[in-house]
């Protein structure tokens, strides 16, 4: 299989990026990565170029570009190159921590949607930090400002089907972000999804899940709008990044009685920061596109980079996008029957 | 001023509810309660009838009841002759820890709206965590599933002058809850919310603020739909919650030495429990009604039903209806010559 890779993404780029790919090159030996970007930078951090191929390019989208303008204007950045190549069959995938506004942009511009999904869906994977293990999916986590009922339905099936090839979750449940837990409960959006889902005899639906519960275990695969899903993912976030903070200072501002008693718990505390830490899920992936196409964060380290590049793998050789093709170019059809039975 | 007390709702009531009456009564010597409530059991828990009037019925308004139906039916529960009490005058404001549904259709339904308000809101206050003090109010934090942009703008004002009269904060710094900073972001209500916003020369609009940022003292009040600002409550309150235990977890599972750490600890994250505790601030306030409509959390001790009753005192105190009532009739008076000049 072969990776194609935005070298030039991301705070530390290209050096970050050039560390994970090698990572994950010396254990995935049936992989090959094309590297986008500087040529001269790249080598600078390039140790061995077993399996890597750099094809350069002077050209970058940069964090503050509009998305959609700099996917249409930019020809040859290295995010817009990744992309072809992987509309081209010339790659499997796409990895950036680019600009994540115009990497959804080159997924849907570029990389194109599958037939039969109306609006593709951002996934995300969050550690259940309210139980001793284990995460869930989100999704969609920000590709969209706005969402029908049918889009939550097609997450769910999304969801299902990366829970399964990716994190080999047999039957994974489903839920519905929502303001209550009753089936009534909701926006009008949210009331048609829970029908929807509850009807679906593939689905193993366990009904609405509020957001207080999202973290305890609730559900495999949780499904929102993608302003909602945003918001709360970046509600989670943002509470995690400033109790820990409040923690740390709580150590540092309580005398030396407070420091030594930080020291004792300083290996205890690691474990909880490892344990709230997201990058062993990998990154943000945009599903219902023809290729994975998968973002990390713009602060991701060479071990992220790794974690992330080895997600991809797992989807390609879990062979998830024919899955999606397979459902929905069946549900098209099926559809297609119904409306002309009719 | 008189204050209407649901003595039946939450967990422990009456119990707790009487603490916290006694309490706020020997604070606020300008201040009268009416209970209402079975007789026996609040007669049970009380110390002093100083300027405290029980007004005894059997009926209640149960945690499961659907809202609207239990407003309507039971007409004898002690949380709608509360509200009544506040209709007709007999009270200035109504008080409960019982089912936040029903409070919200009995503020809704008989306190009244006021003329020129769509869709009260609720507001809740959360500490700042992400800072060294403060704390911000999120509005409609849950009482509409659906929201249009004037909502937001009349919550925005809402908001405002709760901020001036109960937070004493001169010129508050309004928010608006989006899933990105820029102007153009986010759903179609958001973007025409962003514009009246910006427009509106009594507002001090800060632009938009993303649930990541929201603990960070970015605005004195944040503005949001009721869908997603219920959402980003539960989850900050789920993190917040998943992420203490686990702190409190790690300290227990690591052996001699880490749990003499955490006693070393104790009095710095007993700080921080402090900080994190919303009750200090009050309850949730039905903002947009005739008359305060608060609503305290269930399992609220008597020390939090104290300082929402003080809340409630200084809302009424500082005559924050009134404002409400004279901004909205003049914009209501404004808007209706202008039609007719149109």
């Amino acid at each position: 299989m072969k990776i194609a890779v935005d070298a030039m993404g991301g705070d530390n780029a290209p050096q970050t990026v050039v560390a994970g790919v090698e990572h994950a090159r010396d254990e995935f030996e049936d992989t090959e990565f094309l590297l986008y970007g500087v040529e001269k930078e790249i080598r600078k951090y390039l140790k061995n170029e077993t399996r890597i191929t750099i094809i350069h390019t002077d050209e970058m989208i940069m964090m503050n570009d509009e998305p959609v303008k700099a996917i249409r204007r930019k020809k040859n950045a290295s995010m817009v190159l990744a992309a072809r190549a992987v509309k081209e069959h010339k790659a499997d995938a796409i990895f950036s921590c680019g600009n994540t506004g115009a990497l959804l942009a080159a997924g849907l511009l570029i990389v194109g949607r599958i037939k039969g999904i109306s609006r593709p869906g951002l996934l995300s994977t969050l550690p259940m930090i309210g139980t001793e293990e284990g995460a869930f999916n989100l999704l969609d986590s920000g590709a969209n400002a706005e969402n029908k009922a049918e889009h939550l339905h097609q997450y769910a099936i999304l969801g299902k089907y990366y829970a399964q090839n990716v994190r080999h979750i047999e039957n994974p449940r489903i839920g519905l972000l929502n303001n209550g837990t009753e089936p009534h409960k909701g926006s009008k959006v949210t009331q048609e999804a829970y029908q929807l889902l509850a009807e679906d005899p593939n689905l193993n639906f366990v009904g609405n899940i509020e957001a207080s519960n999202i973290l305890n275990d609730a559900a495999d695969v949780v499904v929102a709008d993608g302003f909602t899903g945003n918001a709360v993912l970046k509600a989670i976030e943002g509470t995690a990044s400033a109790i820990m903070h409040l923690v740390k200072k709580a150590i540092l501002d309580s005398g030396l009685k407070g420091k030594i008693g930080g020291l004792l718990l300083k290996s205890s505390l690691k474990g909880l920061k490892e344990k709230m830490n997201q990058s062993q899920y990998g990154g943000a992936v945009l599903l219902g596109v023809k290729a994975p196409v998968v973002k990390a964060h713009g602060s991701s380290d060479g071990q992220t980079v790794y974690y992330t590049l080895k997600q991809i793998h797992t989807m390609i050789e879990g062979e998830m996008i024919p899955d999606f093709v397979n459902y929905f170019s069946q549900e098209h059809a099926a559809s297609k029957t119904k409306e002309q039975s009719i």
